[in-house]
Formats: structure tokens, sequence, C-alpha cells
């Protein structure tokens, strides 16, 4: 592995562009994390929406910048409010981020996945488990935890990548981005007390959906989704020691995150 | 425009009023801000509920000091819930607040805010997008973002006192409050953090029921809900100058401010 | 009364071995406090998951360690999902939960908690009124407050326990355990400004379970639950006097509870 400065140079202007035009993101995610999620794009400097009626959820997709799907505590409704909100994205030409969490025990968002995975994601963000179990193996999730490693994910990720067409990217300690006709990248940042406070990951997804907005490519939206998330997540600990005040200070970061910070710490490999 | 002394008076009043009585408020919001609704309502000093059952919140509705009706993500089982709630306050000869958000461009919302403005709300709190589209009028809402300045949304918001009888309340930069037979008070009290954090104009809809649970007149409700949320807004932003932080600091605010901070910091103009 | 060390010997002990293990928590609870039960799981050390669809919360009851079930902001569709989740438990043997906020004067969730208190819960948690409720008296419920005093519901407590057979926690100023064969213990920790925050009871049901995952008994799950939560919310207060950094230092006072902390503030009596 090389150090990869182009991954930093990229997220720096992507992060620039994001604060100037501050993209409407459309978040359908679960009923656990909603508030942080808003929370998180609005201290990044994106503008979160949240809307759950199907009708409107297809509206508003065609308006919004990016949009992000995440089946954390996905219901019948919320699935059809999903699918609506996807094909309207689609026709307006919007990209749309996939985060399929817990993927793989759980019957019905496992289907429900599958489905939309061939619906064209600009984005697929997951756990080594999810990204396995959506490319059709089977894993052991444990809930939302990951219990394959990043690293055997990675072959996996490349098969979804060729199923999908979509920028994989593969979370844990190290986060590996892929995608086609794109060398993968490797981000070497974050904190072990990201995964002592909840929400974070899924921040991590309506990241990627809010840089995809201001992005040309999905994968160096979802470059800077990992970059950005884990350099706020090493900035958040040096205030922050337990996860209660470290899941505010997180948002601190994410506003304070800035090109200097980013070039000083960024591990991003080739 | 002159210093409105009257309306610190009366919102110091309005506060001790409902420290002591602490009222049940029943909130029906939206699902981004539950929590922090709930926790600003107890910062101040009410007591908050939250039902979802369509048959509980006619219950309820009849026995709460007041209803709050926000249509952050409404869905068709919400609005029939809202609709029960409402005709039970009605009954009860309890107060209700309407907080139209991002009316105007999602049709279904749209509808039952129209439908919901004719059943006798007390205050209807929006910014001034909101107010236009609720009066009838076409404005273009990006998401709960404010287009429409505030200045230009004040005559929209006499119609709509004229159509619905209700105190409004239209929030920007400068709060107006406006009702049937009183002079409009303008409150120049807040910070722009308070955008940067997801839930503190909703908040402030919540607190308007609080205060409206008190109150003799909704107007006073109003004019202090927008008072005491500017004030805290303002101290917040003395302990904290980022969102996350931020957020904690408001509902320390809330809990913190007292007449002494009303007066010293009031802006209220007739 | 007289001191009761091992009430505090036997909650150290779960503790390590709830760190160690890290229970897998199924959390079916209300709205409001979704965001604040995960982390409060988190911070203690159990690994929470939030599941919404009936099909998939079956499938997960099963592999979880427990199961929280609290009604706070029930629906048709999440009664549905809570009786296929007890079922799946009970027939997987992992114990439950019932945490039946605000029941008694509303009626729909009044009957569910009748229906679930028959289906075998290890442990039911309520404040007086709801415990009183609960076993078939009238109370005045004032929403999710308490009207009756601890001491007058412990009397209910033990009529509940013969109907059950669960542990039943009666929390208030003093929280009270009683279970079938056990002598009751009284928990005399905790601090006021556990009550200006949403979320502190649900979050102490949900580690109610995540005790009675790694525990024997159901009862010495509920004391834990009672005696971590009480002393978490005295170390809270040392570092936050106000309710908004205090709902954060609650959770960081979660994570830093330990042994020692325990067996110097702990005041447990049988």
């Amino acid at each position: 592995m090389k150090a990869d400065i182009h991954a930093i140079d990229s997220t720096c202007a992507l992060l620039a562009k994001l604060r100037r035009e501050a993209p409407l993101v459309h978040c359908m995610t679960n009923a656990v994390v909603t508030g942080y999620t808003a929370n998180a794009l609005l201290a990044l400097g994106a503008a979160p929406a949240m809307i759950h009626d199907p009708e409107e959820t297809a509206q508003f997709a065609a308006i919004a910048g990016a949009l992000l799907v995440n089946i954390g505590t996905l219901t019948q409704d919320q699935a059809a409010a999903m699918r609506a909100a996807v094909a309207a994205a689609n026709q307006a030409g919007r990209p749309w981020v996939l985060d399929p969490v817990a993927v793989g025990f759980l019957s019905f968002r496992t289907t429900v996945a599958a489905e939309l995975k061939r619906k064209g994601p600009a984005i697929i963000r997951g756990n080594a488990s999810e990204i396995i179990a959506l490319a059709g193996f089977k894993a052991t999730a444990r809930g939302v935890d990951s219990t394959a490693a990043v690293s055997e994910a990675r072959e996996t990720a490349e098969l979804l990548v060729e199923q999908t067409g979509a920028a994989v990217l593969v979370t844990g300690e190290v986060d590996v981005a892929v995608a086609p006709g794109r060398e993968a990248v490797s981000i070497a940042n974050g904190h072990a007390m990201m995964t002592r406070v909840t929400g974070v990951g899924c921040a991590q997804g309506a990241i990627a959906a809010a840089f995809a907005a201001v992005a040309e490519s999905p994968f160096d939206a979802a470059v800077a989704a990992a970059l950005v998330m884990g350099v706020a997540g090493e900035m958040a600990y040096e205030t922050a020691k337990r996860p209660g005040a470290y899941q505010i200070a997180l948002l601190d970061a994410l506003d304070a995150v800035d090109e200097a910070a980013l070039r000083a710490r960024g591990k991003t490999f080739a």
C-alpha cells in the first residue's frame, strides 16, 4: 500500500464545495438515529430533510440533491416509501446511497435490500458482514455489529461492484472504497469510541449522500465520507473520552474539520 | 418601532406560572425531534407527553393542558391521530398549536395543514415560507428552510390571522407575533447557531403550547415562546460555539433563563 | 430496614459479566427515547438492537440475549410486533422486561399491558401509579409522572408478583424490587435531576433487560438495574447541574460506574 494523496485532495475540494452549496439531503433512515443524522449533516454544512409519507417522499426526492436509504428499522410502510423515493431519484438523475443495516440474518430487510441493490444506488455503505450478505453470501451478522473482517469483505465488495455498478464503501477499523474502473482506496482514520455511540455509521451514510450531491463521482464521495468521518472521530476523542460527551464532540468535530485537519491527519492508501 | 416592555412583563409572569404549574403538553410532532422536544419542555419546566395511538391521542388531549401538532414527518396514520386529538382538544376547550413544517411544496401535508388551519388552532407558528403557503399563496420552501423574508410574511400573517382567528408567530432572524385585536410584536433575540441544530424551531412550537396552557391569551403565549427561546439561544452561545455542544447548552439555557435574563436581554418592539 | 450488602455484591458481579459478554438487547421501545436508550446500553457495555417489522422482530428475539417491551408510544402495529417478539422470546427461553409506561388512564395500552403481563415477563418495571394500574387497581397517572407513592405501591407490587411470577421493580425516589421467594430490596440511590431528562426511566428498563440477559435470576437483574442507574445518576450530577449537560453526563457515568463506585455509594436495604 502506498499513501494516496489524491484521495485527500479530492476530499478537501468536495468539503469546500459541500459547505458552499449546502446540498439538501433526503434521509430515509432508521428510527434510532434520525435526530443524530440530521445534526451530523447540519454540523458538517449540509441541509437534512426527513419525510415519511410515500407520496411526499417521491415529490421530495426529485428536488433533493441526494437520497439516503437506510433500512435499520425497516417496516412495510417504509419499504414502500423507499421504493417510491428511489424511483423518483432515479428519474430525476439524483444519486442515492444504500445502507443495508443488519442485512443477512433478518429476512424482510434482506429481501428488500436485494431488490434495492438492483435499482442503481450510487453508493453502497456497510460493514463487512453486511457487504458479504448483500452480495449474496452467508455471513453471520450479530445485529449491527460486524463479525467479518474488512479484509475478507474486500473481495466480496468487488463482486458487489460488478453486480451493481455502485461505489462500495466497506467500513471497519479501516474503511475501503471500491468502484468500477477505480483503484481501491483504504482510509485508516477513526477511533474505537465511534462504536460506543449509536448512529455514527448511519451518519456516515448520510454524509456519503451529502458528498454524492456535490461530487462528480460516487467513488470520490464515498472516500470523502470515510475520510471526513474518520478524521472527525479522531478529533472528537481529543476532547471527550467517554461516550456521552463523545457523541456531542463528534458533531462539533464535523463542524470543525477542515482542509488543514484532513491534510494533517488523513491516512489514505491505494 | 418602539421597545415593548409589556411583552417582557407578560413573558416573565407566564414563565413563573409555567414553572409553578408544570403544564402537561401533548406533543404530536415529527420523528426527528421527538426526544429533543421532550427535553426542551422538561428543561423549561413543563411536562411533555408523546402519544401515537389515535384512540389514546383523543383521550389524552382532553386531560393535557395544551396540544402541539407538528407535521414535519406526517403520515396518513399520524394525520388521522391528529384529527382525533384536535377534535378532543377543541371539545375540552384546550388550546393547540399548529406548526406547518415545510408546507407548500409537498402535497399531502399541504392538504392536511389547510384542513387543520380551519379547526381553530390557538397559535400557528412557522417560518415566512410556511406562513405564506398556509395562507394560500405560492412560496418556494426549500424543505424546512425559509426562503421568504419575515418582513414579506408579515402582511400574509395578518391575512392568516383573519382567516383563522389564531395568533400567528412568524419566525426568522426577527420573530413577529400577530393576533386579532392586538398590536404586532417583534422579537429580535436569538442566534444564528439555532439554525445549525435540528429541532430548535420545533421545540419553540412545543414551548408555545406550554405557554398557551397557562396563558389567558394565545398571543401572549406566542410572544413568550419567541422571547424565551430567543434569549435562551443567546445564552447558549456564550458557553458553546459549535453545534453539538450548542444543542445541549440550549437545553441548559432553557433551564437557566429567568426574569433577570429576560429583562436584561429581551428585545421586543411594537 | 437493614443494609443489604448481598445486593451490592450481586450487582458488581453482574456488571462485570455484562461488560465481558456485551449481551445483545432487543429493544421495542417508544419513539421519544429510542436513541437515548441505545446510547445508554452502549455506554454501559451492552449491545442494543431496535427492530420494527413484526416478522424480523420474532426472528431477532430468538437470537437476542433479552427483550425490552416499552409501551410508551404504543400503536396497533407495534402491539402486533410486540406480541410476536414476546412469543419468540418465550419459545427461545429468553427473558423479557415489560415497562408499562403511563398505563391506567389510556385505554389501548392498558388493554395491551394487561394481556402482556400474563405472557410471562421476567421483570416488570414501572412507577407506583403504573404498578398499581397494571395490578388492576385504579390509579391516576398524570401521563408518565407517578402520582402514587412508592410505599403505597409496594403492597400492590407483591400482588403483581403473585399474579405474574415476575420480578417487579417499583421506581421512585426509592426503588423497590420484589420477586417470588425473595426478600424485597430497596435501593435509595439516584438524583432528582433524573426526572428532568426524558428517557432515564426507559433506559433503566433497557438496562434491566441487559442484566436479565446475563443474570441467573430476574430479581438480581432488577436490583442491578436500579442500583447501577441510581449510582450513575448521582455521579452525573457531580459534573452537570442542568438537564442538557446532565443527560450527557449520565451516559458518561454509565460508562464510568464500576465496582468501587457501587460499593462506595450503593444504598441498598432489605
